[in-house]
This record gives structure tokens, C-alpha cells and sequence, in this order.
């Protein structure tokens, strides 16, 4: 089990984290003891939304050999959707059989291709936008249709990462994550 | 209002960003233009319990100017609340009218000696060694008690972030960036 998470300029870092947290305590809690994870990147170095900076583990790395990716969204969404270079990177996942968005992350995955004829949802306030990428857009908290898992807005990522360690590793797993994170869920 | 983001190696980073988000978007969102923030470590990057890294803005820099510090938690405050020289940094915050921590945060503010005589709380898994630095443990999702605001585990920072928002700006607002954050609350 070897899960991306993608970061990239402009992200909201809630969205990111907010699915991080329970996916990564599928091993840090011990469950799942061979899973691991990086953090891809297009960039040596990434700022977010409102001037936080990370570092990630992996800079411009193809996406193909990892079993779920993780895209975050954020207000820039709207525009790196148009941009060719990024896009294409991520369609570098199209081989992996678990492809996550949170909030207008979605747009990236529907820009890159992946939710031809899929349901899928987002933040309340990009359906329209989403609704040009995918069959239909649901309004539910997490949407899960073939290897797409999609989710609302932002702190939604957390009830995605939670759905995500249940289909990993069983309800009993999610439900001590949920509980160590203190999470009514 | 001037806010600081205390971040330091082991953290569990989304207690810190689950504060971070809601507050930050006092600004971002447009209803308090004249506030800022900085993201304060003890060292030039920061690793958080998982292996993610962040660069703070500021290295060591005392928070006695802060409105507002922010202290997150992680399994590694058992430890660094022995750590003289991190403490002493912690203390600087002394003369700061608002005092907060998320999760095990709570220990680091106890160990500063912010918590005498005051109601608070934290993780439940961390609530025996609260004890030892505050009045009185309270089971509840968010404590205030005169300058000092502490939060249950990890989750918990979003509710306190929105706490503060109201505290600062109001329910109107708080609600505002609650549904942007697409939080049930």
C-alpha cells in the first residue's frame, strides 16, 4: 500500500492535512505496518493559499506506481485546471487503482480526465465547475464510484481519509483512528 | 491581531492546522484586514510526527508580541515538556492576552505554568497528565478560562479555530467560515 499525496502552490492545506492525518495513522497506529506514503510535488517547495510552506518528499515523480493518490484543492483550481504541464502530471496516476480529491481538488482530477461518466462531488461552491468533468454531481459528503473517491469541501477530507482507512483496513481500524483523533465523524 | 502558530518537531500537524485554517481565513476571507500572523518555531524547518515539513517564518523569536499563540500537540510533548530551553521559548508568550492549545498542546501550556488555577482540557489519552498542571481537567470540547483556551484531541483545533473566529469576529462571521469550511460544527 503506497499512497501519494500531491500538494502544489496555492492549495488550501486543510484539505490536504485533513486526509493525511487517518491515512498515514493506518500505519503510525500500527495496522497496517507496510503501507507508506510521499508527499509529490511539481515544485522543490510548495506555499499554500495563505503563505505556509512545505517541503515535499518527491519533486516532479510520475505518479504511476502508487496505489492511491490524494489531491487537494484550493481557489487556485480554477486556474492550474488550464494548465498543460501540471495536468499532465497528473495524469500520470491514470494506471493507479485509487484516485482521492478533496474539496475542488476534484476539479484537477476532472481536468486530468478521471471522472468521465463517474459521479463525483466537491465544494458547494465549484458544482457547477465540476459539473463540465463528470456525469453527475452528487451532494453527498463522500462519493466513491469505481477507483474515484471524491469528497465536499475541506474539512470533508477527513471523513474521506476515514472512509478510505475502513476500505483499507475494516471498520474496527477507523473507528480507534477516528477515536484517536477525536472526531465525531 | 497578530496571531502566532507555534510549530515544532513531532508535532501532529492537524492540530496545528485545524486552528490554522478557520482563524487564517479572518483574513483570507476579507473580515479582519489589518490581522496577520506568523508560524514560530525553534528551529529552521520543522518535522511533524509523520514526517511531513513545514518552514516556519520565524525562528525562535519570542512571542511576547502575539495577540494570540496557538500550541499544538502531538505524542512528543510527553517528552519536550522536560525540555528547559523549549519551555523558557513557550514562556515568552507570558505577557500575550490569548493563550491556546490543541490536544496535547495542553501539556506544553501547563508545563509553561499558564494553567494554574484554570479549567482546561486535552486529548483524552492525555487528560492524567493534565491534571498536574491545571485546577481542574474539564471533559468538553473547547475550554475558555480568562487568556487560556485549550481543545480536545486533534479535531478539536477546528472547533476551537472557530471558537476564536466568533470570540474576534462574531457568529456571523464564524458561520461564514464554517460553511466555506464545509464543517457541520
Amino acid at each position: 500500500m503506497k499512497i501519494a499525496f500531491v500538494i502544489f502552490d496555492g492549495m488550501t492545506s486543510l484539505d490536504f492535512l485533513g486526509a493525511y492525518d487517518p491515512l498515514t495513522r493506518l500505519k503510525s497506529m500500527g495496522f497496517l505496518k507496510n503501507m507508506n506514503w510521499e508527499v509529490c510535488a511539481p515544485t522543490e517547495q510548495v506555499t499554500d493559499d495563505r503563505g505556509l510552506v512545505f517541503t515535499p518528499t518527491q519533486v516532479g515523480l510520475s505518479l504511476e506506481r502508487f496505489d492511491l493518490v490524494v489531491v487537494p484543492g484550493g481557489f487556485v483550481t480554477r486556474q492550474i485546471r488550464y494548465e498543460g504541464p501540471f495536468i499532465h502530471w497528473l495524469q500520470s496516476m491514470e494506471p493507479c487503482p485509487f484516485k482521492a480529491s478533496v474539496c475542488s481538488g476534484a476539479l484537477l482530477l476532472g481536468a486530468a480526465g478521471f471522472l468521465k461518466g463517474r459521479k463525483a462531488t466537491t465544494h458547494p461552491a465549484a458544482r457547477v465547475e465540476l459539473a463540465e468533468y463528470c456525469e453527475k454531481v452528487v451532494d453527498q459528503r463522500v462519493v466513491e464510484d469505481g477507483p474515484v473517491i471524491t469528497c465536499g469541501g475541506v474539512t470533508a477530507g477527513i471523513d474521506m481519509g476515514l472512509h478510505l482507512c475502513e476500505k483499507f483496513a475494516g471498520f474496527d481500524v477507523k473507528e480507534k483512528i477516528r477515536r484517536q483523533m477525536d472526531y465525531y465523524g
